[in-house]
């Protein structure tokens, strides 16, 4: 078995952007590092500028300065000469790559004679199933998002209406970016950061990317998505409500109930060893029964345009994807939920929970009240 | 010319993650996009959903759905086959792409018949030299950085130290974690987020990229480096000081004027024309005219350990590199000074400004008071 021992797994790049290498080390450093599992030994390399904190951080890792890697005959090696000589020294003629690893850099390792086995997919398939520390800090990124959106729903509620039909807080105007900033305040005191939370009103709110910018509007409904990240561990939450203030006409609160009983249906299929597909066929099939049919008109998408949900660890979308692909759901899987439907005249409605598949079905993550009319 | 004629210039990942998509085309989104250039058009192929927002959010760029690059003989096409029928209709065989293109994603479009000109270093060279417009971002940042640096120095400077030789704000003990939140909240008041500030008390302020965490100590010395990003427009800023309160050893004061004159030694040097080079030896003369060796002491770095400063823009790392490497100052370069001085049995002492490199020297992007001793 001479040839399998040669192969090792090699993940390179800062940890900050490669959730892989923290996921394995629980080292996060904003330089490039080397990864190196031999099959019998792993190693993380990384620079003289972070070799104490790395030493510090990992364990059962044999941790390497750079300084150890440079031969006598190179004075400023690259990151990628490093990480030939760290895998030549441990007589390794194979390495297992990720599907990121730059053009460059595999150019580099093949002209030194190292062989690449790029693996298509998630490199570690073992990060889909969260251990129950994981599931503990996603819960608690998810807690900070539900207390977040509960705070932007109260500023809401209590808003009054003016001759306009905008939303008012006392003599203040209600806007996206003012709900935006009060929901990322609630957040970062419980040491989340959310760069891209959306607050999107009215027509807005069909893009499902738009943030949202300007006056909160009466009668429309307003899309409130929260998806932080804890600046500590680096896990990640994920939650939408969408809410209206004011009348509601009867067809977005039709809307509403759909996307609500789309959800319902797509929830109650997840269990172990059901397809992600039978999880997002539940949804749609929930919006065809009530007439919501998905299509694209004028190159602008009407209806229930994305996937059901998808995966959430250290990064914000991982697997498994729920939607029209392959795969099956299984125990300790932690996926959002989130259907929704866009209308370009109307605006958007979505409702996203995050849970986790349990032997027995699934269980909210954190759970939330789904409220659309506020008072 | 109908070679050249036949080369595009290739981009393809989420804009969020890759600032040359971003710059180019002023187009931010979590999911994954195409550009190209043939050199007489720009393409921007975006998925449906995405589609409203990229044609409302550019300008003479020709947005183009995923849709309409579908082949009817494939249901389901990847990324990387709709970005191979892109170039295909646009009649190139050739494009030139940035050094971080996925090797798969590099394979199979060889696989297609495309040839790639991998371009090492920055993709966009015309990306360091700041248009005023991306100067006015990057100090409004940098100006909520000084904000928020003058904030925790104020808490420092209002804080009583207790029998212990612990910093105190009344009954609470401050420590490097409600520094970091207190930062950071003010950051947010001004729309930037900053993942990672640093506030480094004593022995932890050795190791460079250490964040910091538990009590903040008298008579030892503090580093807080916060580099926030604006959530909108996506530019960022690096400021940098180093405080102490209580007694202070001549030890450590001595440090700090070394390090203060390093960096005015580094700004002399600063203006067009310069190697980079240069200004990061002006710095290292300093040092090492007042004694600071900078070695490796068993593996642990000792003195000034690292470069004297970045570029900053769309990234916080970004060209120009001011180091002991090749290249040249020009005006519109932003860039950090940072020069810094690392024991691990004292801490570590580091002041950083950001300055734009003008025709005639440098300026500060937003000055800030350095004072080391805090009553």
């Amino acid at each position: 078995m001479q040839k399998e021992l040669t192969i090792g797994k090699l993940l390179i790049g800062n940890p900050s952007d490669m959730s892989n290498i923290r996921y394995i080390t629980g080292f996060s450093a904003p330089d490039a590092v080397i990864y190196l599992d031999t099959g019998t030994q792993r190693f993380l390399a990384v620079s003289p500028l972070e070799y104490g904190r790395a030493v510090s951080h990992t364990k059962s890792i044999t941790v390497v300065s750079f300084e150890e890697l440079k031969r006598s005959d190179k004075t400023r090696p690259t990151i990628i000469g490093l990480a030939v000589e760290l895998i030549k020294r441990q007589h390794l003629n194979t390495v297992r790559v990720s599907a990121d690893l730059p053009y460059l850099t595999a150019k580099k390792l093949l002209q030194a004679g190292i062989k690449i086995d790029v693996v298509e997919g998630p490199f570690l398939k073992q990060r889909a199933i969260k251990r129950p520390d994981e599931v503990a800090r996603i819960r608690e990124v998810q807690q900070a998002a539900v207390i977040a959106c509960r705070a932007a729903v109260r500023k809401i509620s209590s808003a009054t209406i003016d001759g306009n039909g905008m939303l008012r807080d006392g003599t203040k105007r209600l806007d996206s970016e003012s709900m935006r900033r009060l929901i990322d305040m609630v957040l970062l005191e419980r040491d989340c950061v959310a760069e891209d939370t959306i607050v999107a009103c009215g027509k807005q709110g069909a893009q499902p990317h738009e943030r949202g910018s300007g006056p909160l509007m009466a009668g429309q409904p307003i899309v409130i998505d929260i998806f932080p990240r804890h600046k500590e561990h680096g896990y990640w939450g994920d939650l939408t409500r969408t809410v209206i203030k004011g009348r509601v006409s009867q067809e977005l609160l039709n809307m509403y109930r759909a996307v609500k009983a789309a959800q319902r249906a797509a929830l109650s299929a997840i269990k172990p060893r059901v397809h992600v597909r039978t999880v997002h066929r539940a949804a749609h099939r929930e919006f065809n029964k009530r007439g919501y049919i998905s299509e694209l008109k004028n190159k602008a998408p009407h209806g229930f345009i994305h996937g059901t949900g998808h995966g959430v660890g250290l990064d914000i979308h991982e697997a498994p994807s729920v939607s029209n692909c392959k795969g099956v759901l299984r125990a300790g899987h932690v996926i959002t939920v989130e259907p929704g439907l866009y209308y370009p005249e109307l605006g958007g409605i979505r409702i996203e929970d995050t849970v986790v598949v349990m032997p027995d079905g699934w269980r909210y993550l954190y759970p939330c009240e789904k409220k659309f009319f506020i008072a």
